[in-house]
């Protein structure tokens, strides 16, 4: 059973606090053997990769067969039924068009002493997603890595994708297609991630490497994180929903199971104003338990770390959600508009109960690569902006020279950093003669 | 000597990607030893603070002193002369004005399906700035760390300064206070980081940690990177000049010594159209070293990093700054908006000879926390934008939801994620009876 606590027990702080820093992932510590398999790829390349990947995925490839060929593509995607492309092309459609508008404008203005300043946004020119294999090869995590770098301007977008026995998903070539990758190399682990990172002969390297992946993948990623730029190293999914009394109990179960189905170390939690609905919904997950195909992973995931906490009010509700700072937040309440401006911290928020978080995952529009164990506290989703830069511009004239670098050449003074200081009394001293 | 390349030697290529991939850095192997001092500082708090400091900073304190009163803060701001004062407040106006610019903008709308979809932006609840001591510890650094948090909205501002011996630099004390910073503690290295991370009986935890450090402190922010946000780890500091030959040789051998005095591991590159002017440059360098009064660092930084590049064309130097993606680049050429135009890759531009690099350190009003070590190829310089986090937005309507859900629901199945699926189908259901 999950726990049950109530905001008004004594020993709620307590409670509530121990569910806060409950450890839900035992991190393998896989960091030596990351550290090896990575200098091996930096120091022999193709042939590292590839006997890397017959040792691990079973799979014998040579340079040329690394990546799938276009024909190899062409034969896979046609094996996909027209109502999931259909529903591909529309997730796609939508989410393009919410990230279009993440698009970031360049400025440039004239300050009161002459100074021209600003800043230019650009992409990155290349990126590398990584594509998990195996059950968690998600068609629609190809779309919401994707499609950020496409609307960004990437030049060059690559896939790896571990097929072990040379099983791919032909939904994920598919989705690649769609969102514009131009390549998909077919290995995965560590090597994946460093031949990104630093290149072989046959892959060239990427600037920036996203995407879901197992410890060794998360390690690999903090190890090149530097030599490229990285998303979130993603934990354990999770589903925090606030509901009054006036939902059906089972589709707040049901929401509830969708995190919960992902992993057994995922996390659902019900805050409610109405300790009956609570409980109504905690049995309408054990109904549903019983025939879930996963019920294997949601079971433990709802028993080990689910919970129910009934609140006086809802600004309780909001105050508790924040120090929960809730990687997906569903707001089944009679008015989710005031709620929301009394929530903080939260990854995406959902409004009102025609809002299952699951269309967050394929279809509304926003990202579903979101923060997760806490830290929506100080990160976002991945957006547009993750695969762009920003150059910082400054133009001063002689005016704004002579309004400003005093005041410049007295700070690297007093920094004892005379040539800064000299650069600009340099300047100033032809403007005085 | 530094080394001198023309562009249109044959044995060019090499030589370039021999300068591009030199290793300026040993990367000391702390990370066991800062693994340990975090821990400890987990397991025992203000103790374990306490004791590392007597230890490294030879400074005993106590839960009560370990941050500065306010009263010991006016004491030394009272040292300030005037002048640095007045310099150091046109400096924070001049940031703000700059970083206010970036605030993010809100957005929401209402798409074809009547689905209402949007983000929005919000500060971290409370950030900490590593300020380091001794020689680097920079008042600049401390404003333009500060401000964009403050600009952000953040709550709560801390520092983290080391004190050796007890002696601090009253501007790093006199730029908190401009910048508003809450509490200044007087601790350092990865002691400090795991303290703020972590939290202690003393010191409240915070969500995102900033600035700069060395070896011990890039290893702890590397570390607590998850349980709190960081920013980028940098690397020595890096400029690139393009001059014309109609440049005073003076001023770009100031520029370039404005960043070698920094450390001995700084890199400095002048890229020129005219081999006579990248000449007259490198005498320029070697006269100012004569008295320099860090010509201990600045020399051999310029000596062992140093380069000096003659090419055909200004497109030339266009496409060689953009593999070096460079930390500050110059572009002291007739026009530089032109050239502009040309590059892609470099964390901030200085355009016209009017405005050397120390501008930018100080008083420009960009920031000068930048990319370095080719990173500006992905990242992007210190913003506003560091210090708050998007929350996603979506709620659908019955309409909007039958008109996606069934999309949704389909890519659930194909993925094998039956509760995802069953959470929309139960609301079609509802609409559909």
């Amino acid at each position: 059973m999950p726990v049950f606590l109530n905001a008004a027990a004594p020993d709620f702080e307590a409670s509530f606090a121990a569910l806060l820093s409950a450890k839900r992932e035992d991190a393998v510590d896989v960091d030596d053997t990351v550290a090896a398999i990575i200098a091996d790829v930096r120091a022999r390349g193709d042939v590292s990769v590839i006997e890397l990947t017959a040792k691990f995925d079973k799979l014998e490839l040579t340079p040329e067969t690394l990546a799938f060929s276009s024909k190899e593509i062409a034969a896979e995607i046609a094996k996909v039924p027209n109502d999931e492309r259909a529903a591909l092309e529309l997730a796609a459609e939508r989410i393009r068009a919410y990230h279009t508008r993440q698009r970031p404008e360049d400025a440039r203005w004239t300050d009161a002493t002459g100074a021209e300043l600003g800043w230019r946004w650009g992409p990155v020119a290349a990126a590398g997603l990584y594509v998990p294999g195996g059950l968690a090869s998600y068609p629609s995590s190809v779309l919401m890595n994707a499609i950020p770098a496409q609307v960004a301007g990437v030049e060059r977008l690559v896939i790896c994708a571990p097929t072990p026995g040379g099983v791919v998903n032909p939904l994920v070539l598919l989705a690649a297609q769609i969102a514009g990758v131009d390549t998909v190399y077919r290995i995965g682990g560590a090597q994946a991630v460093a031949a990104m990172a630093y290149g072989t002969d046959t892959i060239a390297p990427v600037d920036k490497i996203t995407g879901p992946g197992n410890a060794f993948v998360a390690a690999a990623k903090r190890r090149v994180f530097g030599r490229v730029g990285i998303d979130m190293i993603a934990g354990p999914s999770e589903i925090l929903v606030i509901a009054d009394a006036d939902n059906d109990p089972d589709w707040i179960a049901l929401d509830l199971l969708s995190q919960a189905e992902h992993d057994e170390s995922a996390q659902s939690i019900l805050i409610t104003t109405d300790a009956e609905f609570g409980r109504a919904v905690a049995a309408a997950v054990e109904k549903r338990l019983e025939t879930l195909e996963r019920r294997a992973i949601a079971g433990p995931s709802w028993r080990d770390y689910g919970a129910v906490i009934v609140v006086q009010d809802l600004a309780q509700a909001a105050a508790l959600s924040d120090r929960i700072a809730p990687e997906h937040l569903e707001l089944c309440v009679a008015d989710p508009d005031a709620l929301l401006t009394q929530i903080k911290h939260a990854g995406a928020v959902f409004l009102s109960h025609w809002t299952p978080e699951a269309i967050g995952d394929y279809i509304g529009g926003p990202n579903h690569v979101l923060p997760t164990a806490r830290s929506a506290r100080f990160s976002s989703g991945l957006s547009v902006l993750d695969f762009m830069k920003r150059t910082t511009l400054a133009k001063m004239t002689p005016e704004a020279l002579r309004a400003v670098g005093p005041a410049a050449e007295r700070l690297a003074i007093s920094e004892s950093l005379e040539a800064h200081g000299l650069s600009v009394r340099a300047r100033l001293d032809r403007l005085n003669r």
